[in-house]
């Protein structure tokens, strides 16, 4: 419950300060990435040319980096930004979206880790996976496991990299290594539309912009999505589908307040016991 | 008949074997190709970078090249795709968009085209022209030519590309050279919003991640697109315009059955009937 | 009314001429800008390659150029469209997106400014006072600054570039130097959305398409998009947020009649009298 309410309070905090959230995000789904930031309270820019991506970021409260349509042009960019955050302690979010699928989403995603500071990691288990060390293939940049055991990556690659991991999936796992949440809230139809991930990523960084814990911040941002995804599939018509859900998703984040969280939240704190090889539910 | 049951059962493929969709598509309506690829129950991809193309077409169904927003950069992705694509066997989907409208273009459709063997080649009837090299000016990216002689056309240039020609328009003409189709499902309020033509080509790139009959995955992504197309207008209310019309489109798509199909698709196979110089009503 | 009764014409004039907008936009609010303009009755044409861009504006009736996601490369195509569109005495509509924000997009502002002859020049009032020279500090690309003075800052500089500046805010400033209009359309929901500035750039875009006269142009633009703010506005069920809003936002502009605008359009010409320092209101 104590995590619940400062999430509740950070969700203010958005509203109020209305953080700037600097993002290197893709072509694809960066509309969506921008309205939703809007939907929350914050406010988004979109800047990826090297020429201006450290002065950017300097007035930002968080960057977002996003792979989803990386380059050659594209990736100097996000290590300049990424640099230049570290440096101002502006916290940089980052979505390797589809490391595994290629090389270069695998290796510009360990390159973007190993320079820069992270606070806040946001993959599917594919991606983590990967990036973990563990064998997984990654088709495309849909998630092609589910399995168990995700708490544990989770946790152990946290530490290993120093920041906060958080893996979407129908349970949303959250660690930094020492914290671990699970996060129960969500709807299998956010899965059917595109840029959900990207979403909540920018979602997390609105959250980074507000709070320097980033725990917290990843798990505002996931709570946030998973029930608007929840209320938007609850709002839907017979007649409708996944284009009057993603509008739905939308309207969802905006209308979504303190109560709704502190009602509908479905999170929980658990250990990670490492010498019995097992969960341990704390809260 | 025969066709319309074939058309059914790709349906089902696609929804059952989830094709992954490689796209190197424009900036302007890739949202909108990620999301009716999803709604259709495919997977989309964008990939557009010469570092990672050939490898990511290596784990796609098909490829989908769109010159909608070309640049230097993105001709030399687009043909390292499309090569490496033929050596696979995966299936090319090619939509040229503009050409005509400026040489870059025209001149690109045309090293695609001949540099990379196509599956389906699907423009409206200004593209078309041009790629068949018949005086036509194209003006801007839509079409400013609907005349008659399209099956002529469609299955000339078809015989001499050796792929399917989809012509998109009031009427949807199809031909791979032997077998001609034509599709009167449709509405033109699809022609009043931006996206219809790349989200067709996206739809056949779908189906033809599933089959490699080329001539019925064009056939099965244009009377799906035209359906579509017609209940999401059945279903506008009066105070409603385009931007209800597009999220219902993504809606219907989402929605379409096997049996709306059986019921209400409008195809007929044609024969261009050389000697007499007409069309000879086949089915 | 005299000025209402032209912009209402105006409208007839797009709707019947379907003028062709050539877009070097950014990559954020494309699809929006493309959608708007159909919305209006005109044709978008998004092309940003160097090698193609002067072939572009020459079929186009305007030409829009948005510094939104500007890069090394599409600024110099913007520099080549825009001078060849001067050449061929195509309209020039610039938004500069985000100028105050960091020294590139300042400094290429100022470029475009510098090497191009504007048609009409449409920001925010943080973007307009670092072009106008004034202090003022822009944060992300939102404005920071809705001071009064506005009438006074368009018009001086709009005698200074020779060109009509329209800014956008609560109260819409449009001036080309002798004539000064306000326009008190609008909702404050417009500025929870993404792309609502960059949208009514592309809508003034279409106006400059069908009259060599940018003040009518620009206050066109700006009642349109105000009007139809304030519809979808109206039209929002208590269940619904920013996501919907935008839907219906693209449904009023293609739902807009000339007598919406006679009826509802809040259009007012002023007069900045230099000796006594105040507006005086003309009509």
């Amino acid at each position: 419950m104590e995590n619940i309410k400062a999430i509740v309070q950070l969700l203010r905090d958005v509203k109020n300060k209305r953080p700037l959230v600097h993002h290197l995000t893709n072509y694809v789904t960066v509309n969506d990435c921008a309205n939703i930031v809007l939907a929350l309270g914050g406010s988004p820019v979109m800047a990826d040319d090297a020429g201006e991506v450290e002065e950017m970021v300097g007035i930002a409260s968080a960057l977002v980096i996003n792979i989803g349509t990386l380059n050659s042009r594209t990736i100097e960019a996000m290590l300049l930004a990424g640099k230049k955050a570290n440096q101002l302690g502006i916290p940089v979010v980052l979505d390797p979206v589809g490391a595994g699928a290629t090389a270069l989403r695998t290796n510009t995603a360990g390159r973007l880790i190993q320079e820069i500071e992270l606070a806040v990691l946001r993959g599917n288990m594919s991606e983590i996976k990967v990036i973990a060390g563990i064998d997984s293939r990654t088709r495309g940049v849909d998630s092609a496991d589910d399995s168990a055991g995700g708490s544990e990556i989770a946790s152990k690659l946290a530490k290993r990299l120093g920041c906060t991991v958080a893996i979407t999936g129908a349970q949303d796992i959250i660690s930094d290594g020492s914290r671990t949440g699970l996060i129960d809230n969500g709807s299998p139809l956010l899965a059917k539309i595109s840029g959900t991930g990207c979403m909540v990523t920018s979602l997390i960084g609105c959250y980074a912009g507000v709070t320097s814990d980033s725990y917290l911040a990843a798990c505002s941002g996931l709570i946030t999505m998973g029930l608007a995804g929840e209320k938007a599939a609850a709002g839907l018509s017979p007649n409708e589908g996944i284009g009057a859900y993603k509008v739905k998703l939308i309207d969802e984040i905006d209308r979504l307040t303190p109560e709704d969280i502190l009602r509908e939240g479905k999170f929980e704190s658990v250990n990670w016991d490492c010498e019995r090889k097992q969960l341990a539910i704390k809260e």
